[in-house]
């Protein structure tokens, strides 16, 4: 891998997602070496990868080049690598491009989509959990439209206009506010000749309320303005399976669909070496105790989505979201500096800032920790946090421009076929491109 | 294809580039339906695509939904297609979606990369005449810099970062400019492990000048300021063949690279059906008279790069560049507006208002009709007069706001691999990905 070696301890950081690049931030200026592995060579902004998807903002604005974080810092390395083990005995990672040897591995490799073993699903439905998905989904959705232009097949075409997105919770709802955007205001000038009004836009919850986590009334008002924008909220109703062309459900209920995307739960991005002491099942996240080291192990961390902290308020881990990784990536430089300075670590502690959804202009809800409200200034208080959250003066710079001509032209100027989904991938259609 | 017919004559025209898209905007409120046909959903702004391919531009900036532009124009359709023959006997095209029938024909579909029969070429270099092809030269040349951090082979590090661009016109000048700004700027501080002096920039050219077509001050000038930014400038050398590794020229000079961009010339994107007739042979353009109707055909006309107009002045047809085809397809939209009128048509009168090239930071050369500059005045026109090109408010206060940041910041912040080319690709390497 041409890292040299030092007499510092090397720290290898697998992840560039919110908690590793947090550690990377706060390890600055220490006597350590700092490889940072990545299979992208960008930082993605999750929260707002649904609005590329709707083509309201630009991929670029959302991802960040990574060597940009550590450009400077002497004693930083990243590499473009996917890791394919751990082997913990030798303190050696493997990967595409050959092994490192490290004196403290940190695993922050986040998650992934979770179809709980339905491959069917897997295979035929889109996933939006990294910029290259969100492109995908982009193209699948106009693509979409332009065949429905085509088709004089009544049921081909509703089909085509069904969408039917699957899990209530962040990611479903505001992904279902931007499309019933797309179809209010863009998609009626956009196909004159299509009758808009029989897109349908299905939200399919398996729980019975949307943004479980969040407050009664965050996710009551969440489901009144969704309802208002002409989405349909099934709740209670499980997904059973997709052939690529009906979605069935555990009832009789079906929906003929030619797109669904599943956002009905993630699972730790896991690596192989160490899960057969340390996963737990349900959702592959490495169990790890109150400073972050996996169990079992003295120099392995796991921060963010992938770690499982199981907490007297919170059993099952941590949500699995960005401010408990952020908050994990700034705990642990810490207790690395501790380590190095043999000083005591100290515990994580979780600092639940709250959470928010936005469901469309002026709409939002927002739960914070003594006060809850919804509405207009929700949506503008939804902005603003993700606006300086994220990472660099020109994307912020960017998205806010954005942001302020598509409010004012109701408008999304980025609904761009740039790499055609589907035509190119009907043979091999599935949602795995990276 | 599921268009109306109506009492309307149908005017279709294939391609929404410069030429396709003035001519529509050209035929607004008449009696007419107006067909437009592209491959892509979106008109791309070429000059700027160098841009894309150095990082210094997202591609949606320099991309406009061809639906926005017809949007709320009665009787205009636009259909995502390629046209696959004309059917000049039945007045019939034949696309990927259906077959359809026309009153007028507008042939707009532009150049595409000629590599003059090297079929070797063609396979192992990038072009960069389209978005997508603008997106796969970005992620190669960030993937062939992280590859030089990996090898501890001398050779092969060498041509890693080793570029070859053929061709000196507008293209590979700024191409050739903005990898020496990003050598000169950007690349030492991503890879501070990496001796990018060692990063070699080669301009080939076989005639004698660069920039041929401007003036000998404009391209003396250019030559000067791309020496200055560090690119090897090489005249009189023909690029005979590249096997992926080296290139070979009429001489004894060769290069070892892994990067070769094809930019030594166009040729028409013809489509077939019409070229027994009215092909000229050397550029594959087609054989228009003084109103860009197709030779020997009564109702199907040809403009912009695509079309051949022999006159006076322009003995081979005008430059395959923006200009004519702009100023073709306003003149062709006043001409079938005489048509239907039953008026007597218009010859097509080129007016050539001079042509410029950038080198990069402060660096232009600008040729107008009585006067000539170069420098930083240069540059700034240079700037205004393609920002002001753009189509749409959003894309201009896109690509302004970053080529303020990118000139404060001395920076290009879409290094993005957003698609992987090389790794993806290594076993069907190709440049023709759309």
């Amino acid at each position: 891998m041409n890292i040299p070696t030092t007499s510092f301890p090397r720290v290898v950081i697998i992840g560039g997602g919110f908690a590793g690049i947090t550690l990377v931030k706060g390890l600055r200026n220490l006597e350590l070496q700092v490889v940072l592995i990545d299979k992208h060579n960008y930082h993605t902004f999750q929260p707002l990868l649904y609005q590329v998807a709707t083509g309201g903002l630009e991929p670029d604005s959302i991802a960040f080049p990574i060597r940009k974080v550590i450009a400077d810092l002497p004693n930083f390395y990243f590499r473009l690598a996917e890791v394919t083990n751990i082997d913990s005995k030798n303190d050696t990672i493997e990967t595409t491009i050959g092994n490192l040897k490290y004196d403290y591995l940190v695993i922050a490799t986040g998650s992934t989509t979770n179809y709980f073993g339905n491959t069917n699903i897997e295979k035929f439905s889109m996933a939006m959990k990294s910029v290259p998905q969100s492109l995908n989904l982009r193209s699948l959705i106009i693509e979409n439209f332009e065949d429905a232009l085509l088709t004089s097949n009544y049921e081909e075409r509703n089909a085509l206009m069904n969408f039917v997105i699957v899990g209530g919770g962040p990611t479903g709802v505001e992904l279902a506010g931007a499309l019933a955007e797309m179809k209010n205001e863009i998609l009626p000038k956009d196909y004159p000749d299509l009758d808009i009004r029989k897109m349908q836009i299905n939200l399919v919850q398996g729980g019975n309320c949307l943004l479980k986590g969040m407050s009664e009334i965050a996710s009551k008002k969440a489901e009144d303005f969704l309802i208002k924008a002409g989405v349909s909220v099934w709740k209670n109703v499980k997904v059973t399976n997709y052939d690529g062309k009906i979605v069935s459900t555990a009832t009789d209920l079906k929906f003929e669909s030619a797109t669904v995307i599943w956002a009905a739960g993630v699972k730790g991005a896991k690596i192989n070496g160490l899960e057969n002491e340390c996963v737990i099942e349900r959702v592959e996240r490495f169990k790890v105790d109150e400073f972050n080291k996996v169990k079992g192990y003295k120099n392995i961390f796991a921060i963010g989505d992938i770690a499982c902290m199981n907490t007297e308020q919170y059993p099952k881990g941590h949500p699995m979201m960005a401010q408990p990784a952020i908050q994990q990536g700034k705990q642990l430089a810490k207790n690395i500096i501790a380590i190095i300075e043999n000083e005591p670590l100290k515990s994580f502690e979780y600092t639940d800032k709250g959470s928010m959804a936005t469901i469309g202009r002026n709409k939002a809800v927002v739960d914070l920790k003594k006060v809850r409200f919804q509405g207009f200034f929700a949506w503008f208080v939804w902005m603003f946090v993700h606006l300086f959250s994220l990472i660099g003066f020109r994307n912020k710079a960017i998205v806010f421009l954005n942001w302020v001509y598509n409010y004012i032209r109701f408008d999304r100027e980025t609904r761009l076929i740039i790499r055609p989904f589907k035509r190119k991938n009907k043979d091999s259609f599935s949602s795995q491109d990276l």
